[in-house]
């Protein structure tokens, strides 16, 4: 890995868990450059209130490092706060500071001062209650790269599973799984997996729509009239894809031992296997963004705020993947050259 | 456990791996008298093939074992075949006798001389080719048993889960959520936990519908007015019942580690997580009947009738959960008589 890469960690909401968890996990050294994007007062303030000494050493667009911080300090790119945070106390004065720091974060993955970017939680609601629209994170990157399409992917050790649809109620959740939804999402994910994991022919399961994915038509047809005629399009293009499989055969070792990735229809079909397997260490990957970005899969925790009572793990595994696929993005474009 | 109780062992479709795993569980002793309903030609054939030397002991009506049968047996309450039945060939000359040998469980778990039946798998498709309208074991017994309600249950070591829908295109499963059926699944879950599992005051995590369970009404409408209505007046019955949760927190330890069963909205809402955990080893439980009934979670396996290549484990958790069921049923009635 190029260690000369800096990455950019945003804690998100200053007064959910975001701030402690880059503070704990700055115990110990990164091996990259890694630029927290938040309020040095802030992160100050949080240390003292958990007890922590870490060294916040100010960096900015005047000097950037070029080498990982030591452990016990942290790199901070200093992103003022409107108003004095609190944890676990939500204050909507601060919602354009959050969304400062991830402006900062996007800008600086597109014009190549970072190599990716890792997100801790941030509060929809108190964004929304300052007036701004805001949906997550996801839209706000979309929209300032200007992606028409992403992809959510949640991840952890050992497995990997994308949606074709994500925050719909089910009702709604048939009608939604169009050919050309899936096929514009099952080649985002494969485009996804070549040039940012590295993988030269993915492997990608494909869960069916209904129970036992229709069984031959008896329980929904949309395994006969859209997911297969689709698949079998793509896979015209040389895509390995393995399906429609009924969703509860498919997450079993002897079709997981060899997959890449499993494509799931919808949020209830794919992330609770997903979740069980990665309890505590499961990240949640954007495919689709011209740039990288993975993120912790869980809240801002406001009443763990301050109380240093937390699992750093999801965060852990979110930077250890835009390691990852910083590393395998610079090697294909290496190789490309 | 009173030893003296039978069970009842249906092998199931001839052509299949049932009867491969009934001859390979008798190489070991059962802790009861166990009775395999079937053909014994079709199992001394079968035996010959898979090269096992498994004695086969006559029983019936005229005379039923009152001690387990030993290591290297197997009792069978001899059922013909109508036409010889050929490893992996389907026939549908053969679907009367399989139909017979569930009723001869079903039966006898009615009239006490059994205390409960395991089935290993039947294949519909064949019953149905022989114009016999069959939509598999569950309704079959509670039609035999003149049950209105059942509710499937998958079950491995450490996590049950019961389904308010079952074989549902998931296009229909929304409108399918009534209070009413809630209401009613709730009601048999909660109570043969108690009566067939001996959990004096289960405890039961409910599944939201939608995504987050609805993320407080922006993501679906059904947990606010359906579930947590229903939720609410059965809690007033004093079932503690946790929910509605969303599917992909409630799969975690932090949640399961208390919990007596899930009962999860839709089949693939459930059953990928409890396959995922249990694979090899989950078994299909049908609350509701008068009887007791478990059956492996897994198909005819056509393909490999007569290479011994198979797995016995989710039928030893049928029989364990079956024998355990049993005790509990009958230690209930003993201290309530």
């Amino acid at each position: 890995m190029n260690t000369q890469q800096r990455f950019a960690l945003t804690p998100g909401e200053p007064a959910g868990i975001g701030p402690d968890l880059c503070l704990l996990l700055a115990r110990e050294a990164q091996p990259v450059p890694l630029v927290a994007i938040a309020s040095l007062a802030l992160l100050a303030e949080r240390a003292q209130q958990l007890g922590l000494a870490i060294e916040l050493l100010a960096v900015g667009p005047e000097q950037w490092p070029d080498s990982p911080a030591a452990a016990g300090s942290l790199y901070v790119w200093d992103t003022p706060l409107a108003v004095p945070a609190h944890a676990g106390r939500l204050d909507p004065a601060n919602a354009g500071y959050v969304l400062e720091t991830l402006t900062r974060a996007g800008q600086g993955c597109l014009d190549g001062t970072f190599a990716a970017m890792i997100t801790a939680p941030v509060h929809k609601g108190v964004i929304n209650e300052a007036g701004i629209a805001f949906s997550g994170h996801t839209e706000f990157l979309a929209e300032l790269t200007a992606t028409e399409q992403v992809v959510m992917m949640l991840a952890t050790r050992g497995l990997r599973v994308a949606l074709v649809t994500t925050h719909l109620p089910l009702r709604d959740v048939a009608a939604a799984i169009t050919a050309e939804r899936l096929q514009r999402v099952t080649r985002i994910l494969h485009a996804d997996l070549q040039a940012k994991f590295g993988i030269a022919a993915p492997r990608i399961l494909v869960c069916g729509l209904n129970p036992h994915a229709g069984e031959g038509g008896h329980l929904g047809r949309e395994e006969i009239e859209i997911i297969e005629p689709t698949l079998e399009r793509l896979r015209t293009e040389g895509m390995n894809l393995i399906g429609p499989l009924p969703a509860d055969t498919l997450f079993t070792p002897k079709h997981l031992e060899h997959a890449d990735a499993v494509l799931a229809m919808y949020h209830d079909q794919g992330l609770p296997v997903l979740k069980f397997k990665g309890f505590g260490a499961a990240l949640n990957v954007t495919l689709g963004l011209p740039i990288i970005r993975t993120s912790v899969d869980h809240g801002t925790a406001l009443d763990l705020a301050g109380s240093g009572n937390i699992d750093t793990g999801s965060l852990q595994v979110a930077l250890e993947t835009a390691y990852q696929m910083a590393a395998a993005t610079s090697g294909k474009s290496q190789a490309a050259s």
